[in-house]
């Protein structure tokens, strides 16, 4: 034991100095938070069941660092445990050569999670703890998280969560250095970091974090105590080295020649720089490859069910969860106590074990509904679009960062929610993933479609969003009559679809609006006038043909704001490809909508069939 | 006393009674928690000094209701006291044409803070209550909240928020009926209402929510006791109609015919629902007059300052608000943690006062910061771009929606921001906000431009972004190295400025890429190749002149999204114009960058002017 803890300090000491050096190499980077975290960092890894020659083996434990600026006391622990190298470290941290970036990066070897934007790691932590539960393992999830971020609301909604789901194999960290960019943490905002754990029904474990050996025998306990617990572990930023000590003026800056050197004479480290300097010089101007993790998805489908009567889409979708939850063991969805109106009721009833309820706590939802997706589990996150897409904003941002496998499924999207108004209606679920570069939007157009689109998502890897509308649809029929969307039709990503032929124009449309624009399209052929209809369904992937073939008169209508969506996204595909139609009309929402039935909306905001003919009329009266 | 209570009783049933039938003729709403509430509502609105027929008076309470799902229940009170006219609640509620929208909006009389995303109003209350402070004035706020909302991480932000202001001026009643959607609020999501206030430094007073005589006198105490205090008023959801009584079901469902018959019937109340119903058949199928709050704003822009050398564009936003705040007595900055790097330390050297200073609680500092702003102070919301715009999306959504008067000013935007990687490099300021109907975006060339961009917005009531980003920058000059934008120029909302001539073609940029371009059309013109240089600050507003002036090769470059920025609003704007230019290049960022010197990523991602000349050049040689 006394060896082991020898060892941890002799390794601490030599992590202490490589985070001096790789800043000052680097010219940038938090050197002080990296020297209040190493002793804990370093105690960590080497008590946690974890394999850098198999960093990913599954059934190592999890470790989330949390306050993810603190990438040099994380990148010098894995240096020297051998996770990574320790020369391409020092020499590489935050040049766009190497894959050690400036915030800690998930796929660098023994880096679980993408952080940076704090207050977000303990929701991850918690999602990786879910995941453990559901595929039966019995990994244990760390997380490591800073004083300061303790402050964001998020952190406390994580707690509540895992006292919810009992998450024994959950110990939290808090390196509790009270200092923070503007000053002291009790002094910036004050938060009673254990009363709020204790408040969350947390046990409570206070040490020097500092000392190896309180740091070894508090983990030892919280890990085998049977419920969440958090270390409070106090520390001193900047710690090792005399005048970096409590001053907040490191957090964020590298120590200068004169300093590192005093400072490595301190810490009794030689002072090498030269050499990684020198290597550094050699990195070519260039990014490096992404490191990106994955897995192989193994979903079976299930048999698609064919709508022949009026519903809404959003049973379908909640009908096509459950049905996936009863034939596959990896499915879990979870709900922002919308259940009812977001249609997992079939799922509660026949495997409620596979929702995961968090109440109003959509920021810690989303972050860690991306963690249980991104740790095998493919995962639904069922919310309102104004709540799925607009408050969880840069929580799925960072979902897409970390490359995960999330389902945003969004319900209650456009005015065809009606009489609950401007606040409700989520008008950006086209514009605002434009933002969470790689996740792919579907606004499918009826029933059919829908419970297609929501298989068809479950067994690709990636990020999607499906958004659709409140209202009950009528399935959408060929002119014959029959099912459009019918038993031979299989959702294809990108696949445009010509509902109705016509030679004077084109309406491009998706979601709740196709059926006024069909009957749009109905009102013009009764006077000789014929429009195609098409559904888009994967506004970000046009297909060019298509739209070279229909381009005289280009009608686009949209449930939407009409500046950040299909419409926008139509007339850049046109001016890309060097087509201006003999007429363009953009039809969609450009202000905060009033409350109402959703019929009534459609006509005052010009998107009920007959408007949009009434619209089209009027453009080919003009010149 | 007696006949006060007697008198409490009475209206409190005739809301009961209203509650139901506005539910019942609008066919929607929320019956049961708006009966919750009714006894709390009652009582307030006749404890707090407010005014009927002077709603707007400046020296009233501040009456803020969080869970805005509860609006029958608000506005059959408001009707009650004299605010609104009671036929016009119960006929028009949820119509079109009335201002009685699904959700209580800020403007109708009475009501002071649109709500219905929940866990936002505590946020907005302490803005007002700070508002006060900063005005001198003893009004006082009272915020009522239901207890399912209090899962919000927000909340517990908003509360120490509350103690470490000192908030005398502040009140909480929370609603606690134990039930929300999805169930028993403590089995959805248990919260530990009571602990997480004490947590937090909160005098916390318990009583019966129907009890009027109770209500009053914790409101008394509350207002009286020199802290800020929540009062917790156990209730029970659909009080006052047994079958209702303690029922998920009637959360946001009216009753059917016979309900609401044998429920009028219990209550004591004549059932005349189908005058209101005949009433509403004669409201038009428009959308009604928006009701906004606004005030005349009265600031002095103080003396404009000329930079001559290279500085950041931050630190002349920094020294721009302090000049104002030093001159005017209404002018604060809310920092998230951040003063040094959004360089706020010039105001808290020079008025310390002016600063509130929220910590890691970025969606209470944004909702926060929409109320003060509103309130009659000229609110900056001073931020790195990620957290300022990406993390607060909705709630600055929500202060678009409560027509706020902020001003958004958010720095380290693009790659600009260099080392600190993809988490922290901000692509989203110009898309995102187009979410936030009404949110203009300004986005400076220069420190020069800068300075007066932020005199400007400080003068102009309305929302505005500013966003900016991290490096020195050169100030802009004429090509006969005067400073461009000099002691004669005056900020211009939608002006474009042609920074350099030329005929065959014309780059659009804007922000830190603007000496980039520069250089590159120095490059272009070593080589007799003549681009002109247009500086596109306002980019939501282009100058149809100008681009139809130049538009034979067109290049826009901007350090941001490429799908959802200036590139895209420019092509759109052509595309609407019906002009094809002969050439056109989009260059911006279309994934998420690594990290490193900001060099060296403009260079990888072709945003350096060498970089730019040469994809012009390539362009220019294919046929």
């Amino acid at each position: 034991m006394t060896d082991h803890l020898e060892k941890l300090k002799e390794i601490s000491k030599q992590c202490r100095g490589d985070i001096l050096k790789m800043t000052y190499v680097a010219n940038s980077g938090h050197p002080g938070g990296s020297m209040s975290s190493i002793d804990i960092l370093v105690t960590l890894y080497s008590f946690a069941n974890v394999f850098p020659k198999d960093p990913w083996n599954e059934n190592r434990d999890r470790i989330v660092i949390s306050h993810g600026h603190i990438s040099p006391g994380v990148y010098s622990t894995l240096a020297a445990y051998g996770f990574v190298n320790r020369e391409e470290v020092i020499a590489g941290f935050r040049h766009p050569a190497s894959i050690f970036e400036g915030h800690i990066t998930r796929g660098i070897p023994g880096v679980e999670w993408t952080t940076g934007n704090l207050g977000q790691g303990l929701s991850a932590g918690v999602g990786f703890a879910l995941a453990a539960k559901y595929k039966n393992k019995d990994y244990h999830v760390f997380v490591v998280m800073s004083d300061g971020e303790s402050a964001k609301g998020q952190v406390q909604e994580a707690r509540r969560t895992a006292r919810k789901y009992n998450l024994d194999n959950l110990t939290v960290m808090v390196d509790y250095n009270d200092i923070q960019i503007s000053g002291h943490a009790h002094e910036v905002m004050y938060v009673d970091i254990k009363s709020e754990f204790e408040a969350a029904g947390w046990r409570v474990i206070e040490i020097d974090g500092h000392d190896h050996e309180q740091i070894l025998s508090a983990l030892k306990i919280a890990k085998n105590d049977g419920q969440p617990t958090a270390i409070i572990a106090h520390t001193t930023i900047g710690k090792g080295v005399d005048f970096m000590e409590d001053k907040p003026d490191y957090h964020g800056k590298p120590l200068s020649k004169d300093e590192l050197e005093k400072a490595l004479q301190q810490l009794g480290i030689e002072n090498d720089v030269e050499k990684y300097i020198e290597l550094r010089k050699k990195l070519p101007v260039k990014a490096h490859e992404k490191v990106k993790l994955s897995y192989e998805i193994n979903i079976n489908n299930g048999v698609p069910r064919i709508y022949d009567k009026s519903t809404d889409n959003r049973s379908t979708l909640g009908r096509a969860i459950a049905d996936l939850a009863t034939i596959n063991d990896n499915v879990v969805a979870v709900d922002c106590d919308l259940k009812g109106s977001v249609k997992l009721d079939f799922l509660d009833k026949e495997r409620p074990d596979r929702i995961v309820e968090l109440g109003v706590q959509e920021h810690n939802a989303a972050a860690l509904a991306g963690a249980l997706s991104a740790d095998g589990i493919v995962t639904f996150f069922a919310d309102f679009g104004v709540f799925g897409v607009d408050e969880t904003f840069n929580q799925h941002r960072l979902n897409a960062i970390n490359n995960t496998n999330l389902k945003v499924v969004v319900t209650h999207c456009g005015i065809d929610v009606g009489e609950d108004g401007k606040t409700h209606h989520a008008l950006n679920y086209i514009g605002a993933p434009l933002a969470w570069y790689g996740f792919k939007v579907i606004v499918p157009a009826d029933p059919n479609q829908t419970d297609r689109a929501v298989r068809y998502v479950a067994s690709q890897y990636g990020n999607y969003v499906i958004a659709m509308g409140r209202s009950k649809l009528e399935p959408i029929r060929k002119e014959d009559g029959k099912i459009f969307f019918d038993e031979n039709y299989k959702f294809e990503y990108g696949k445009m679809d010509v509902l109705r032929e016509g030679n004077d124009g084109v309406i491009y449309c998706l979601g709740s609006v196709v059926p006024n624009v069909l009957k749009a399209h109905d009102i013009l052929k009764s006077k000789g006038i014929n429009f195609a209809v098409i559904n888009v369904s994967c506004p970000y992937d046009l297909d060019e043909n298509i739209l070279k073939k229909y381009s005289n008169f280009v009608v686009t209508v949209e449930d939407h704001n009409v500046l950040n969506g299909l419409g926008s996204l139509i007339a850049q595909k046109y001016f890309e490809l060097g087509i201006l139609p003999g007429k363009f009309i953009k039809l969609g929402l450009s202000e905060f909508p009033v409350s109402g039935d959703s019929k009534l909306l459609f006509e005052i905001y010009g998107l009920s069939g007959e408007k949009i003919a009434e619209t089209i009329l009027d453009k080919l009266s003009c010149k």
